[in-house]
């Protein structure tokens, strides 16, 4: 990966990150459903192979958004002497953005960006695969830069000495907040919940926090209530697949539950990420179902007799009743008060 | 089993129960911790090996109790050439009912009643194991009678056409229930919880549903409150450890966060079991916290990184005030109108 040689920032972050890059005719990403057990990368091919990569979890998170603005690159590649170039990168643009569907419109703005480089690139007679591979670069890097400015902003709203309970995976912003707070000389010490069935908290969250030396405990799914109660937790933080312009948080399912406990125990709840001003609420956004049948095993054994049958909400909504702040790149806002986060001459997605 | 043989009544209870029995100088244990992958048998030559049997979480939900008694009747069996028999099935006693902290009072009224009647055995000239292997049946079957008349009348609570959902492992409870209400021609559909990370849910509670044909549905840990705010669910319900007299339920850790889901949506919260007398409040109960380690595992293998800790708080302790009725074999009462539930003449454990 040249990226990291030319960048030391750069090479920490994509330490906790949902790698996925663009070489030599193929996207290689990262497989987070095995990691930390197994250090293993999936090679795609074929922008179909990346869009398969998305849906089936190989990355998350932030992950997804790489390795679309990748496929796209690979797409040009894969087109490279085809006539109508531009046809088929319209649509691996539509492929790659439902790959799944809560996060569908992030997506397209990002495919979209990619479209509109390539048709650039075309007209000025260079090669679309270099075009679309500087952009997923630079996107990425964007994207650094907005999660540095937003683990700054929850950074300065830890005291001292605190303990989080985190909500799933939000590598980079929780890999961020710990060393912007180091910086500060404050200690933080994580809770995190597994997230079953992909066990991201345990698998990730936690590996991200311990290999940065934090003090990392994990709980079980059926546990952040006991804890909350308990007094034990300063602040609660998760990222947010979707947050609509009412403040509704569509995350990692479990979300909803924690920020109830929390709302009950008064402990504060602050979301990261930006809100999607194509989203009014929950109405507007599709919750993904996926198969039941991952429920009902833990890491392949099977838990369950014969006719069990398996739910698997991928995400939930949380009302933004329940929300304490939305930290962004541009600062805190509270929930009601999101339509300040725009600024004239903004696109829907300012930080994409 | 020769109940079985006598009683086909009982033959149907045990099919779902955290079966324990004394024969021959040894308690057999059905291993709840591989049910339903394996079906296998702990034996135990002496109180101590039953005593760490129900440590080891070996039996679950009522079974340490039944084990506790049986335990006794091998105790006299161990100590039938003693000079002081008696001593020792004091200290027995008392280790077998603090083998699990959470549970020790009520623990301590069945093994305090074994006591009595191995007293009561010798002044007759008896065998002390007779009488506690006599005493351990009698307490089976007055606690299947207890349940039946709660899983009556909680089924009374029920449409023609309803969904519960359940939390941890309440085997007898759930069976009768089902089994009630199927002959009341009612149609009951399950949603149970996993339970990490023992699995009494997706493993015990689903089993005991689906081999009674019911239609049933686990969910992991992370996503009641997603399924109770789609408006699915008609009744929420669960055991517990504990009902303190102030209506504070200990009970499986998760069961606080779910209470208070339900809650929040409106659907109602039904307690099966018996209010403790000597427990005024949570005040007077300690939570078991158990090996960490066990929830850093999934069915035996290692899901984070080292250096990550676990925690495993066993129980939560749920307000009174998210409970609608403590259904007990008396009728259900509200949690403020514990009191109500005691005759005159009633020990502390009058359906222990």
């Amino acid at each position: 990966m040249n990226h990291q040689r030319e960048d030391h920032d750069l090479a920490f972050l994509l330490q906790y990150e949902n790698v996925a890059w663009y070489e030599d005719g193929a996207v290689k990403i990262l497989d987070r459903r095995v990691y930390p057990m197994e250090e293993r990368f999936v090679i795609c091919h074929t922008h179909e192979e990346v869009a398969r990569a998305i849906a089936d979890m190989v990355t998350q998170s932030a992950g997804p958004y790489y390795a679309a603005a990748h496929g796209m690159a690979l797409a040009a590649w894969e087109c490279r002497e085809s006539p109508d170039p531009l046809s088929f990168l319209r649509a691996v643009a539509f492929r790659l953005s439902h790959a799944r569907p809560t996060t569908a419109s992030r997506m397209e703005a990002i495919t979209g960006e990619s479209l509109e480089r390539a048709e650039a690139a075309l007209a000025a007679g260079k090669r679309p695969v270099d075009a679309l591979q500087e952009y997923a670069v630079a996107l990425m890097e964007r994207r650094y830069r907005n999660i540095a400015r937003c683990a700054g902003f929850l950074a300065d709203c830890l005291p001292e000495r605190s303990v989080i309970m985190t909500q799933c995976f939000a590598e980079t912003v929780i890999g961020m907040l710990l060393r912007t707070a180091a910086e500060q000389g404050k200690t933080v010490r994580m809770i995190c919940p597994e997230t079953r069935p992909f066990l991201q908290g345990a698998r990730l969250t936690a590996s991200v926090a311990v290999q940065q030396g934090c003090d990392v405990t994990v709980i079980t799914d059926n546990m952040p209530a006991a804890v909350l109660s308990s007094g034990a937790v300063d602040l609660f933080t998760s990222a947010a697949d979707c947050i609509c312009m009412d403040g509704t948080i569509i995350n990692k399912v479990g979300t909803l539950q924690i920020a109830l406990c929390a709302s009950r125990f008064g402990v504060p709840y602050y979301v990261t990420g930006s809100p999607d001003r194509r989203k009014s609420g929950v109405r507007d956004v599709s919750i993904e179902y996926r198969d039941g049948n991952a429920v009902l095993e833990h890491l392949g054994r099977r838990t369950t007799l014969p006719g069990v049958k398996g739910l698997y909400p991928a995400f939930d909504a949380t009302p933004g009743a329940l929300v304490t702040g939305v930290v962004t790149d541009r600062g805190i806002f509270l929930p009601a008060e999101l339509s300040q986060y725009f600024r004239p001459g903004d696109d829907d997605f300012p930080s994409a």
